[in-house]
């Protein structure tokens, strides 16, 4: 893959706050590519640079445009991203398999972009209908409107997933019946109980580190009723005077 | 699967602006057990509340603890999420490889949280060490401080991928060398005033209707260089008087 990468487009944001966390999050996942469309409070913009938290040169190199055919004229293959239901016959992908569309095209030299509508009233019509396809983020049917950045967020982080192949590297099967964390604490209390009665905790400069240990063995351990059970009869036995 | 669902735990968060995010990315995935753990600002929280847009019930459900082992307590699997690497001996997973872990934990009827730190330092090594395992996001190593927000958001989208089976439901193969989006728009410009000059667009009130309809069946098509070249043979042809 060549250094091309998707380039987000944001129609008419109306709150630089919103403009900054894009930019924070895109610079999480490696896009740096921003463009946007009359943004209602004019450019720079002080609020975007100081939640951006760092992603400030994402915000320098940003491109303005005054309407979004301009900002998509070099493109090859644009998405819109809404959620509300539209009389359009577009495609409509979810963000999954948008990204392995998008690396289809990109890895063969074309460009794509991510067409992200106003706050209040997402994309107009206008723009859905003379892109190619939709991103549909699949939400809750009744509380759909999700936070413009969040939706960048989700977007990119598919690509980041795909274009930095991160996949299941874990095999690990759930066991079964674990014990409440509860039962586990008052378990550990009374074994640094009686750790402590036999000077276990000692230099005083590394108990903390040693709790510590004792803390991490036993959470990774996964332990049943039955396991808690049985480290209580051993506890109790060894620390029998 | 019961309706039992992941549980989101928030330690000393910060800003009432992120609790507030954290409770509307909820609501968006239909996730609505929200626990707190000594909020900074204390609580309730008016910034929480203005952010949530519309979530201001999972803020009213939200249960306040002193800490972490209480917030826990009647947890049988716990999540910690980060990104800084840390000197623990604990299994790592993605994002959606622990969905696939809490879905399995969850559908035996165990209760499974994830904990998420504060803004500025994240989970302290001792949360993590008492915790089962860790959520760690893959982003940029070299700017890897993610929104807390984002990071909720992005775990409870892979969650909600996983409990309502959205899956490709799209057999959809990229076609090659697609136009620039500036040819195939030169090419309507042309298309529509050779239809305005022939009166199709008609009546008055109708006009944006039938344009709309115009753009929207070109961006479905994914014309090549090649197709948009035969296009202007044809309309040249057909407007030839």
């Amino acid at each position: 893959m060549n250094e091309i990468k998707p380039i987000i487009i944001m129609i008419k944001p109306q709150l630089g706050e919103n403009i900054g966390a894009v930019a924070r999050i895109m610079k999480n996942f490696k896009i740096y590519n921003l463009r946007i469309v009359s943004p209602r409070d004019g450019w720079p913009n002080q609020k975007a640079i100081s939640v951006s938290s760092g992603a400030g040169e994402i915000l320098d190199f940003a491109q303005i445009f005054d309407d979004c055919n301009e900002a998509c004229k070099d493109l090859n293959y644009v998405f819109a991203t809404t959620i509300r239901e539209r009389n359009l016959t577009k495609k409509i992908f979810t963000p999954f398999d948008a990204i392995e569309l998008t690396y289809d095209h990109i890895n063969s030299g074309e460009k794509v972009g991510f067409i992200f509508g106003p706050e209040n009233f997402g994309l107009s019509n206008e723009i859905i209908a003379s892109s190619n396809s939709i991103i549909s983020i699949p939400v809750c049917s009744k509380f759909s409107s999700i936070n413009l950045s969040q939706s960048v967020g989700i977007i990119l982080y598919e690509w980041f997933k795909k274009t930095n192949n991160v996949y299941s590297h874990l095999k690990y099967k759930k066991t079964s019946n674990l014990a409440k964390k509860k039962d586990i604490e008052n378990l550990l209390i009374y074994l640094k109980k009686e750790l402590s009665n036999n000077d276990y905790f000692w230099p005083e400069n590394k108990v903390d580190g040693l709790k510590e240990n004792i803390d991490n063995l036993f959470s990774n351990l996964l332990l049943t009723d039955k396991d808690v059970k049985t480290f209580y009869g051993i506890f109790k036995n060894l620390s029998r005077k």
